[in-house]
């Protein structure tokens, strides 16, 4: 699937984004799916399975899947927190053929009226012929 | 200089970190020196001198060196509203041997007393011969 051109479906509306790869449109809309059925497990299935994944927020960094996981668990304890996940993506640039750069916005539509938005930074790389984010800087 | 090894040298403390290339490490030492000298425009000299060049901050996207400049004229007005800047950086991960990705720590020490820090990723490349910034998230 490396380096397949953009495809446009249902679900898949402000994800895909010029020169973006079709696993990764794929990839963020199963994200954004998950997010929005309270499944934060199956969110981060986009993202390294390694002790190496880097996720920066603006009080520092997390290191590893497990670690981000807990962070995501603490900051949002329940689907009502969740809310409802819509991504926005910007740009895309490939950084060689298995390695690329997206910036995007998100957005939380919150049923108790406490919207939250923000931009995030993502790199991407092919691991073992799967794309996923192997950091995450979100803001 | 590309691909150097890292060297430790006065006012690069912080700044070195595993595997970062020198001529990286001097672009910021110089960053860190012009903006402790109130020179905004020599701190953008780190920057990619281009309409292409990308600044995020949580509230959006700015683009291009020019642009980039003026945002910063705005939030830092004057040296008193700049204070000290200290660059502390975690992590370098080159993507090829020409690009790479650097996750650090900034901090302002103001006289004001309103003190300021956070978190940068920065993704560099090698233009024209010399590493530049070309895409900053700066939270």
């Amino acid at each position: 699937m490396i380096g397949q051109s953009v495809a446009q479906s249902a679900g898949q509306e402000g994800i895909a984004v010029h020169g973006m790869p079709l696993e990764v449109v794929e990839v963020m809309a199963r994200q954004q799916d998950a997010w929005n059925h309270g499944d934060l497990v199956g969110f981060m299935d986009g993202y390294w399975k390694s002790d190496s994944l880097v996720f920066v927020g603006s009080t520092g960094l997390t290191a590893g899947h497990q670690a981000t996981l807990a962070r995501y668990q603490r900051s949002y304890p329940n689907q009502e927190a969740m809310g409802t996940l819509t991504f926005t993506n910007i740009a895309w640039q490939f950084l060689g053929a298995e390695s690329g750069w997206l910036v995007g916005r998100w957005a939380l539509d919150k049923s108790t009226g406490d919207d939250a938005q923000g931009m995030y930074t993502l790199l991407w790389r092919v691991v073992e012929g799967r794309w996923v984010i192997v950091a995450d800087h979100s803001s």
